[in-house]
């Protein structure tokens, strides 16, 4: 295995004093619906709203002094994009964020907003690889890919590890499935730490990519996203997806609508805003709810950057 | 004064065991955009969403045997119509709530969930009244008002309390005023227990009886409202004016994109949700915000209970 356990030991230290250990809150409501003991870790409190600070951070605070003098480059219209911005500012370092020209103005905003520059390329896969090469061999900036990345990965996993230092009796932690960056992360952590904790993978029907990988037993890659859940839209990696199919359990299709009910009732219910790639674990729970009763679960709300000018409610 | 700390102190050790003591946030962001160090107590977080909860418990737990039998009744379409409801079922006795015909369904709902009895009039205050007095006269059900009642005042000052038992150093405290429940037992909190802190109040200027009534040096009541912020609609009463006079520094009235703008605020940066209501306490800090550099203040959030489908963004 690529990734030890002190490995992530050593990733949490690393990363602990730059990151909110988040609060893991639970609503009776939400456990009377499901039958289940359900414990959400909130990384939509994190910095910048999201899971990917603890990744973006990992892989920024191991850079050489020389690399550091170069700054490091991502292509990503999402929230790896705004974690790599802010881990590169709190280190006082340069971030190039290449983003395909429509992504939305928020999106931009926030990462102008933590000190990122961007540039922009049209919206295709190949357009976003070719300039951000061009970015690299201009600045010499390290890239880092938004999850299929050791130290990345390493990052991502310790938020599971937070959630069974407090918990260490759970049956089941529920993670979404994107890139697999927190699937990988959570599933190694689970894996060392609390073996006897069974990891379950919600994903969206409209992107199921990982799930046909499982199938399969290869990695096939993502071709036509459809989902709201604006995080999951990324293939796996050839680093995330034998992760995932070694230590994970069971990947859980979800349909659009079963995405925004659970997104709703967490909005409703905990009164906390959570972004639609975060409802997708509780609506893997509750389309499985028989399984659950009476178990111990947590879910990782990843997220928590929505555009409020543009919600499914 | 009718209210002495000793009351303040035992209404607290008779709800505690019935409510939760709801978590303090920071947001950096939101001190770097203000220039204060700013603590919200979060009573979105409160059971069935809202501060009101505390009143309408302290209330109903004081009831004798006999009046239990009977049963409790009000008339509110806002939050007090579903703590009462909450509150008498957690107690196993009924409620009685009189409410407009036009009132939104998702309260209705909501009171109804909680095992509440609706008696449904036309919608205006004579309306409310007579069927209000003709529900008590059939039941026997004990009248509660929604805030012009000690034990409500008392209920609703535990929410300063908690506060200040964790900080004892604040310079100021600011919560929304409607019809003053909140406002007037925060103050008297305050006054016995933190009297250095100062007590503020925020109210939207199209409801603003509570600033005229401190101008005129008289009760003003509420004719016409017209704001976003539902839940501050109402005249102070008699009970709640005297208190807000006498111990509260100063109410500013602030707009409605002031109001929005804070609300959006508070749900993009702290990823929660807040009822307008509670966005006005933050507008009024925002407003005067040179006022408040380098303090420390506290912020009451007095609920989260929006309807999702009927945002102002």
């Amino acid at each position: 295995m690529h990734i030890k356990l002190k490995d992530l030991q050593e990733t949490h230290q690393r990363i602990k004093p730059f990151i909110h250990n988040t609060p893991i809150l639970s609503s009776s409501l939400i456990n009377d619906i499901v039958g289940a003991d359900i414990y959400f870790k909130c990384e939509n409190f994190q910095k910048m709203g999201a899971f990917k600070m603890r990744g973006a951070l990992n892989a920024v605070l191991q850079l050489s002094d020389e690399q550091k003098k170069n700054g490091v480059a991502t292509h990503s219209s999402g929230n790896f994009a705004q974690a790599l911005a802010l881990a590169a500012k709190l280190q006082n370092i340069k971030a190039y964020i290449v983003m395909p020209e429509n992504a939305p103005e928020v999106k931009k905003k926030a990462v102008k907003g933590y000190g990122g520059k961007i540039i922009e390329c049209e919206a295709n896969l190949e357009a976003r690889e070719t300039t951000l090469n061009k970015v690299v061999a201009e600045t010499g900036a390290k890239f880092l890919h938004p999850y299929n990345d050791y130290q990345v990965i390493e990052g991502q996993g310790t938020a599971a590890m937070e959630l069974i230092g407090e918990h260490a009796d759970l049956d089941y932690i529920i993670a979404p499935v994107g890139g697999g960056g927190l699937l990988s992360g959570t599933a190694l952590a689970t894996y060392y730490l609390s073996p006897k904790t069974k990891v379950i993978a919600g994903e969206p029907l409209g992107a199921d990519d990982a799930w046909q990988s499982l199938e399969k037993g290869e990695l096939i890659p993502q071709t036509k996203p459809k989902t709201i859940a604006d995080g999951l839209l990324t293939s796996l990696g050839d680093k995330t997806y034998p992760i995932i199919r070694d230590f994970v359990e069971k990947i859980v299709r979800v349909e659009e609508d079963e995405i925004i009910a659970a997104m709703r009732l967490i909005w409703e219910r905990m009164k906390i805003i959570v972004e639609p790639s975060s409802a997708v674990a509780l609506a893997a729970l509750i389309k499985e709810k028989k399984k659950y009763q009476g178990k111990k679960v947590a879910i990782i709300l990843s997220g928590g950057n929505v555009d409020l000018g543009n919600l499914p409610f």
